[in-house]
């Protein structure tokens, strides 16, 4: 009989490229968030903001992952950001794998900050590890206020939650959007999640998402 | 050496659940449409309204698919209509063995169209056949109009196509939602996919699918 050593994790092939890619981070000093959400809820649209406005402070890199097409890629790239498209070709999620090639294409020295777009799914993505330092969760208005009970897994591991789009607010309709059942459907599955309310349209509540950043970079450098 | 019978086409377990699925629908001469869309898209809405316009004269039944919770279920109850919930703990498509278990809940005799609601997911669900007779495609306008050209899959297999919150047009803006751009970038994947622009919440354009609804019932029932 062979002897089973315990203890000893196995690791499979999708958490071995993620612990790789976290240790390319950490020794580089990048933060890597990885942005997940349902299709259309405003995930690129707020990289972009955020790298016009952070132009000159923060440097930011993006990693897109999209099933077809480098519609969002092209968008990164009109603020001036790199940004590696890769397209998944069907499938639902990126892999740490995938992560791993588009990490080796960017220059890690002259950023701050990776951001992974992930593909536009509420489901599959949060069930990937990349080697992120956190996921970021974002969730608009006009999606309804039910989804956090509804799609908990993403909720329950998300360090930061961006409700986007609330320029929609009154369109939308208190009934099919209370602000304060998101918030307290969020906090019950994780206590310790940012929760920030923005539009990326507008660019209200930015301030608080940006001091979130730099916050979380100043961590990572250790200064 | 085994002689290996070519032409004889291997059913995965899904395939073989989806096909006895179709035939117990068509025996019942029962209508099924299999709603996907986004999380948030409004299929539920979708589905309320028409269940409670069309009560009498369509006799519809729900089967529900959700990760978590049955808060869907319940806004079907509501309405007098059955719904069976289906909990998928985190997968992100319905079976076809789980459509299985709960047609056989359902009392098709009763029944004219049975609504299957996937799991709120743009990606994966339009790769699992159910067995329904054909696929509905939902996609609010606060999603944007690139949605056809990022996620191909489901428009391109789609029989009809709902853009809804139509009502939100004005807020969301030309320049996000383009209507133009997403009726020729599905017709682009699908020349003969039928698009209703509708509003769950006021009502508009559902005359349209209700009359696309009562053809498609009298096709199957060959009157």
């Amino acid at each position: 009989m062979k002897k089973v050593e315990v203890g000893k994790k196995i690791l499979s092939a999708n958490e071995e490229y993620a612990f790789k890619n976290a240790q390319i981070l950490a020794e580089k000093k990048c933060v890597c968030l990885n942005m997940i959400s349902s299709p259309g809820s405003g995930k690129t649209t707020i990289l972009t903001r955020t790298i016009n406005e952070l132009k000159g402070k923060i440097g930011i890199g993006v990693i897109e992952g999209d099933v077809q097409t480098d519609i969002d890629a092209e968008k990164i790239r009109a603020t001036g950001a790199v940004a590696i498209q890769i397209n998944t070709r069907g499938a639902c999620h990126l892999s740490a794998k995938q992560v791993s090639d588009a990490l080796s294409q960017l220059a890690l020295d002259d950023l701050d900050i990776v951001f992974i777009e992930n593909v536009g799914n509420l489901v599959c993505p949060s069930a990937f590890e990349l080697g992120e330092n956190g996921k970021v969760a974002v969730l608009s208005v006009a999606e309804g206020d039910d989804k956090p009970a509804k799609y908990p897994a993403l909720f329950a591991k998300a360090k930061a939650l961006l409700i986007n789009k609330i320029d929609l607010l009154d369109s939308v309709g208190q009934e099919d959007f209370n602000i304060g059942r998101v918030n307290a459907d969020a906090r019950k599955l994780n206590k310790n999640i940012e929760i920030f309310h923005v539009s990326a349209k507008t660019g209200a509540g930015f301030a608080e998402w940006y001091d979130w950043l730099a916050k979380s970079v100043k961590k990572t450098v250790g200064s």
